[in-house]
């Protein structure tokens, strides 16, 4: 087992109780009071860690490991070793998410990375400015004028607020992220260094003014969306860009300005979709890919790694390759 | 219309004096008295907004918008409702940003996120620093030794300013950008997170060598010249990287040492441009492009989206794919 | 030459004192006197400039240089000028290096932006954190609880490290960057505004579920590593991702949970790497690169510009293209 530094189990629990916890069946025999205090992979696991194998794991790894227990569905071959108690459940990685929520209760919560309760000394939250209890914000965040925050909310140390901005509840702003001309829902995770609502480029290739125009629009991203680390979401120039509900943004994305992103979309890391884009829901943008002007996906479809996207895809089909075709 | 947190017009404006403004005719009979309060899209537009209708957008959209009033060139079809007031004007785009531009002048202005006059509470500005009058700096960013900046610029919160960069007047420094070995002209937008003037990496792939090489060299950002969200432009290892006046940079975009960029070129979200490539005045490379090692890329020539290009590209050609080939 | 702002020489050197420093042979009757004060290109050079030549140079920039000497291979062609002193190295961009170095010995030594001694005020450290002697933290810089920093690392204005982070000697953490549940070596750079250690998405597109699994791993960052302006790197969800002795990684990289990196790897601008990658020691990535999941990378492999992996390489080949075959 690691020692970790940096996250520590809330308490230990007892083969019996994660088996009670994920519905599972232990085998008979089992030692149910065999204490768990960790999670591990089938390679690096010790004598008081919960491990899972399911089918995207090494059956090798399986044969070898020292874990305490593993969580595996019924049908499932691989040899589990005589001193590792086999918990049989019909989604092992998804009850293993389980017993890592419970082992971790603090981990998928907001709090403050300096340890401060509400204002920490440092933090900038101007007079206007209307936090709600139970609210953390770090040293050297700033907080502008008019802007509100909901209850519970963390704000990371140096991230920023501008004025005017509304931040549900329960949310989680990280270090260094810069959020203007936006409103956030409740849940909402922006990871570090992420930039959302910065004025688009707002020039057009067709025309040969290069007078800036005023970016009038917000961003709006709805409850338990995230966005990542590095990532810029452009504010739109007139109506909004939307994030919508449940949504997952992995790191470095760019997205353009009156994007339209719907429901438990999932969108790669380094991936780019250009201004007036709709994402309809459930929507899986892989890794590096580009969407451009205008185009909508349908709800469903997968785009694949690195696809260039420049038509309309129909609900539920997966395209791939630059230009992105069927697949 | 959107009630906007965020934007309010400096006033409003009566149809006649838009049609003054932008030297346009109203059709006999319209309503000049009527009032003018905000910008929208045809779809969204209330009793009180201006749109714009041209060859890039919805006639469906255009018959059943509710706005006051519509810009539309004089020759182009599509039927504006009977309550919309037509304003006839030969370029409408140019036309409605200038508007929004009078309706919204404060937005292409650079003010203080945190509504400071001059220093904010929080800034920490080095004594040998010089800053002319007029310059705001919000909480908690940072200007070093030797840092000059010109007057009416703006410096966001967390920005920080390297020792001896020099900024000019009206320029906009956004939230968290970080700006070292660099000059900046007049009226320069730097995005948030924008990273400028570290050193590259300085290694090279043809030799065995690991040991560092200082970077001497600087950027030089020109006047007019924006910087999008989260770009990082390399300082040259012994001369200057170079952005030229008016350039326009999108969002997290890759500029390495020596790269020299003329003027007025658009450069999209997410390219990368290698050490040593030359581009000339008014190129234009689109979204997730890469240009790779000294190439030089001729005047008013255009590289498609996600192109990889490894040659030379003579003036006013458009390239795409990967590899790139004359499209 | 060039008058920087930015890096002023140590001190000056004749070309006696460079030629002995490298092992060089001036040409009979050079002037061994004459005064080097600084580096230059082929072109840009003037009387107090030293420049090398090699194959990578144009010829026709080294028959008229102005500098007052040159590096130059013992069999290469050109025509140095009668003016310039040449020397001749078997390796000139390395023996260039070298006098660079003497040149400017604080350029690769980690230092204050704000010129501090120890702790800058408005530096935040947390009364739990442990600095070693020697350390220097700029304005904004927030240092959370428990974190450790080694002597003589500098940590620059508004960068975040968070609890428990444990950085070693003479590393320099940029502006602007934040770190969270990582462990860095000796000697590491981390540029301005790179991202480490924050919790991957962590969901899985293979299931239904969209509830949050804690992500307990770390960053492990070993000595002498590099990390790019506004990289990226998750932190393991069970385990560790790694980053080897030595390896450069350049700017706007994303790199996702439990990456192994090897030794001495270079790993491109705007490359991608997938969750549970593994690149073994010596590995080049190219610019714009994207390697998805589980792939392994053998030492010495080198990925070309933009190419898409998505299966193991070979130790010593070169893979290129979308989708990337051998070359």
């Amino acid at each position: 087992m690691t020692i970790s530094l940096f996250i520590t189990p809330a308490r230990e629990f007892t083969i019996g109780e994660i088996a009670a916890l994920i519905g599972a069946e232990p085998e008979p025999g089992a030692p149910a009071d065999r204490v768990i205090s960790n999670i591990a992979t089938l390679d690096r696991a010790g004598p008081n860690d919960l491990v899972f194998f399911d089918e995207t794991c090494d059956v090798d790894q399986l044969r070898v490991t020292h874990a305490a227990a593993c969580l595996i569905a019924p049908g499932l071959g691989g040899t589990v070793p005589r001193q590792v108690t086999a918990l049989r459940v019909g989604s092992p990685f998804i009850a293993f998410g389980e017993v890592a929520r419970a082992l971790f209760p603090e981990s998928v919560r907001p709090s403050s990375l300096f340890e401060a309760k509400d204002l920490a000394a440092g933090a900038f939250v101007h007079p206007t400015a209307r936090l709600e209890s139970g609210v953390t914000v770090d040293p050297c965040a700033v907080i502008g004028p008019r802007a509100e925050v909901g209850a519970g909310t963390s704000v990371g140390p140096t991230a920023v607020i501008g004025p005017g901005v509304r931040i549900g509840r329960e949310s989680m702003i990280g270090a260094g992220a810069t959020i203007v001309h936006a409103l956030l829902g409740d849940r909402v995770i922006v990871r570090a260094g992420a930039r959302i609502g910065q004025d688009g480029i707002g020039y057009r290739h067709d025309t040969v003014s290069y007078r800036k125009i005023p970016q009038v629009g917000r961003v709006i991203i709805q409850d338990d969306a995230e966005i990542g680390a590095g990532s810029a979401i452009d504010r739109g120039a007139i109506g909004d860009t939307v994030v919508g509900e449940g949504t997952k943004i992995d790191s470095l994305v760019q997205i353009g300005q009156n994007v339209m992103i719907g429901r438990h979309c999932l969108i790669g890391p380094q991936s780019s979709i250009a201004g007036g884009v709709t994402l309809e829901d459930r929507v899986t943008l892989e890794a590096q890919g580009r969407i451009t002007d205008r185009v909508t996906v349908g709800e469903r479809a997968t785009i694949g790694v690195s696809s260039r996207l420049m038509h309309n895809v129909p609900a539920g089909e997966t395209w791939d390759g630059a230009p992105a075709r069927p697949a």
